[in-house]
């Protein structure tokens, strides 16, 4: 997602939650879940490339759902560079400044080439065709949603159940509540317009952390034994916590790393392939304190905290 | 001191050292130790007042080292406000906001008082006698030292002896390193005008910081067994670490609670009558937080971190 574009200020924030809402399904079927507010385009190997930044969390979980699922050579995968301008994430971490499939310099011709008059953000996760270049979906909720219940004739042998029937009223319920106020939360205490709205979500946010927190005392990952795709989305947040939103966002009372089961639980997904091995810190730490300069005025990116204790025993499991 | 003022950037920074050398003295004689480069005034007691912001770690030494030698019923002390103006330090805490003895709503005026046309940054600690109304000096490590050197006759009786003779010399180098690295060290992070001089910086900053955690894993105190100047002057750096320094100036490598023996030495400090009842962590926070715009526009102060933990049992001594 691009920050700066994405949001609107009200009382603290509201993100723009208007996405290109197309939807990728078997067939082209209607989706089993889910709206149809746009058009539906059918699952094909070779056909589609996601296309992320490394330093985004909400294109962070399209990179690991994909991984996790082997979908590695069914749809390709271009990455931007950390920084974006005011108009578009760049490929500029690509030779020439290209991505290597779509030839285009910024994502923003890709939602071009579909909408000429494409009024809002340009953000990652996005999906373009590769053969005329166009956006498709940057709709990120339904990204991953699609990718396990749609692509399932392609995922691995092996591949995680993410989404497991019998738990999905309970894990949605998790997962909008780690949404409103942990993924979205920490942005609510980064971005307040006033002393007021950030103490109103400083609290907001550890109220649900300290919930997280003891949830995860008693079950090794939010829905019991097995990961879901609730844990790939809390897990984005967190991996950025001591390393971003801890100093950058203000969100302060504690690091991750002082929150016993929260650490634990994070390093555990951490170490668990697919995980840690998309996270990269330098990026991370680069987009945020680089872009918002609103924040950040001089744009220097603190040399902190050591990434080693990701690597340190979780002891869960 | 008024940080906004007191600093002139070059690689990093460097801070203006150009003080009023004033010096107070028993019987206005050339002092045992260090310059005299101002005028000679007698120790007298009720002659002077110690304005002071709890805000401020050169102020606080002032504040500890007073209280530390009973001196509080022999010089008096006033306050100012957590957050001054380009101009002065206010007395803004105080009714009418104006200091109930000096009569003034801001120290420049006492500053004005000695120097009409006096031209650098109006900076606490002063010492501004009470009759005239006039600053006599505002040089802060000659205030701490003179107040125990100059005024035995007034301490209290069992105060403690902050500047052993003995251990003179080696305390003078630790108390330079802590100087230059520590107290000024976290200010060259924060305040750094590019990438290169912030990196440089953190890495001076942190290698003083490893080098006091060894010294402090065998020894109590920097000097050994007892408490002494030089406790004084690196603490009033640590209390304010993780509630200020560690994310708004980004000397973010660790919290102080993660450094082992620093963070039980600080709390032994701060669970020591005299020091932890002189910190104020609200106007700390609000402090740096409000004046520094240029690091944090928005002037929003941090809820965190809890202070709780500094009263956690130390487990040293």
């Amino acid at each position: 997602m691009s920050d700066e574009q994405s949001y609107v200020e009200a009382d603290g924030f509201d993100r723009d939650m208007n996405y290109v809402p197309d939807r990728i399904t078997a067939g082209a079927r209607p989706p089993e879940h889910g709206p149809v507010a746009g058009e539906l385009w059918p699952v094909e190997p070779g056909r589609y490339r996601l296309v992320v930044a490394a330093a985004c969390p909400w294109a962070n979980r399209a990179i690991i759902v994909r991984g996790l699922l082997g979908l590695e050579d069914v749809i390709s995968m271009g990455m931007c560079g950390p920084t974006h301008d005011a108009r578009s994430w760049t490929f500029d971490l690509d030779p020439g400044g290209r991505d290597p499939v779509l030839g285009i310099e910024r994502l923003q011709e890709a939602y071009f080439a579909r909408f000429p008059d494409y009024p809002r953000g340009i953000t990652v996760p996005a999906v373009v065709e590769e053969s005329s270049g166009k956006l498709v979906t940057n709709d990120f909720p339904w990204i991953t949603h699609d990718l396990f219940h749609e692509w399932r004739d392609h995922h691995r042998e092996g591949a995680p159940d993410l989404w497991p029937v019998a738990q999905r009223e309970e894990m949605e319920a998790v997962m909008e509540r780690v949404f409103t106020e942990v993924n979205n939360g920490v942005y609510r205490c980064g971005f307040a317009g006033s002393q007021d709205s950030y103490d109103r979500a400083y609290e907001r946010l550890w109220a649900t952390l300290d919930w997280l927190e003891e949830r995860l005392t008693h079950e090794r990952y939010l829905m019991g034994e097995a990961i879901t795709e609730a844990d790939v989305r809390l897990f984005t947040t967190l991996a950025r916590f001591d390393a971003v939103y801890h100093g950058h966002f203000k969100c302060n009372r504690q690091k991750l790393t002082e929150m016993p089961a929260l650490w634990g639980y994070a390093r555990d997904l951490f170490q668990t392939p697919g995980f840690g091995d998309t996270i990269d810190f330098e990026q991370i730490k680069t987009h945020y304190y680089v872009v918002h300069r609103d924040v950040n005025p001089t744009g220097i990116v603190p040399a902190g905290p050591d990434p080693a204790v990701w690597l340190e025993p979780h002891g869960r499991g």
